[in-house]
């Protein structure tokens, strides 16, 4: 059985959900951020980057969201969470799902843990300022894309749980303009209607976000 | 024809050379970094995001090097630049390309586009003091798995091209200690031994880098 270890609402939410889509095939472990536990032992030996997520197979340990998504969707193909016939939508998603690894989910990374970029409370202080256009420019970009229900169009895949923990995070905080984006709005309210979605939130402690602004 | 846009010596090398490894597939398109060909109309009818590379393929454009780099493994089997059969092995080899796209590349953005991050030159400074260290841990991290010939241990790959292109510019730069990482500078002296690298490099103009230190 699979283990995914998981910190409650970051960006683990996506893989959690990913899994409760597929069925009971998985276990979901807790690390606790409030204490720190990421940077223990026992959890660097399973993963020495001390993130989350990680899935723990039985092969071996995946980390990164968008190589753990691809995996789950591939392991459990009869979930249909990615299109594996088609190279190019296949690729599509891919391009969805990285670029929300190395620019969104930089970006609010540059408000929540400034330390890994620069040291000091005026770098923080500079980069708190940046962030939030470079939030909203982002989501421009996704809001012109999002033209059905879902990222890839009509049909879900895991593309939509990885953008979920993105528009819970700038709903929550409102780094940058949320109000502005009602395709992002209207995806957040239909992937919230979905049972495995609900189910996790009550395993993680969350609450629905319900309308962004 | 696939169409790749790229500029000389970015992260579109590593699409470059995962194509001319593949064969007469494409077509190679310079991006002048230098007159900011990349931010003009006509291009980022291409690619919005206004970066490279760019892949034009008969469905559409796609961008991000990890999703440009499976699709390019998927589309040619027969070049064996990824492991297709083995859902867990493909999984590594995207975690890695993740991470370089995610952790690796952000690090040499914050010295070399520091102004996407946060404005001043106080913030800039501060960054460039912080990602040295950034990149060494990085690196480091790599090395420790950098057990064979290749990233996936005996059988080349998409993430050979990849991670090729962040120890060149690791070898250029010195951010950080390069001349610490032995594995590295025989991964690199491996790779630019590859007939299809040579010619990648001197269509864009490149050198060899020879040894790291």
């Amino acid at each position: 059985m699979l283990k995914l270890f998981y910190a409650s609402g970051t960006c683990s939410l996506a893989a959690h959900i990913a899994l409760e889509e597929t069925g009971p095939v998985y276990e979901a472990l807790r690390v606790d951020f409030a204490t720190g536990e990421q940077t223990r032992p026992e959890y660097l030996e399973i993963n020495p980057k001390g993130r989350v997520p990680a899935l723990v197979t039985e092969r071996g340990v995946l980390t990164e969201t968008p190589a753990i998504l691809s995996y789950i969707a591939q392991t459990f193909p009869r979930a249909g969470l990615a299109p594996q016939d088609d190279a190019f939508l296949f690729g599509q998603m891919q391009a969805f799902n990285v670029y929300l690894a190395s620019t969104l989910h930089i970006a609010f990374a540059h408000v929540y843990r400034p330390t890994r970029f620069a040291d000091g409370e005026a770098a923080a202080e500079a980069m708190r300022a940046k962030a939030p256009q470079v939030i909203d420019d982002a989501f421009a970009l996704i809001e012109a894309q999002l033209a059905g229900d879902w990222v890839l169009g009509d049909r879900y895949s895991v593309a939509d749980a990885y953008l979920y923990v993105f528009s819970r995070w700038f709903a929550r905080d409102k780094l940058g303009h949320p109000q502005r984006f009602g395709r992002l709005a209207a995806h957040m309210r239909r992937i919230e209607a979905r049972e495995a979605v609900q189910r996790v939130l009550a395993v993680e402690g969350l609450a629905s976000m319900g309308p962004l602004a």
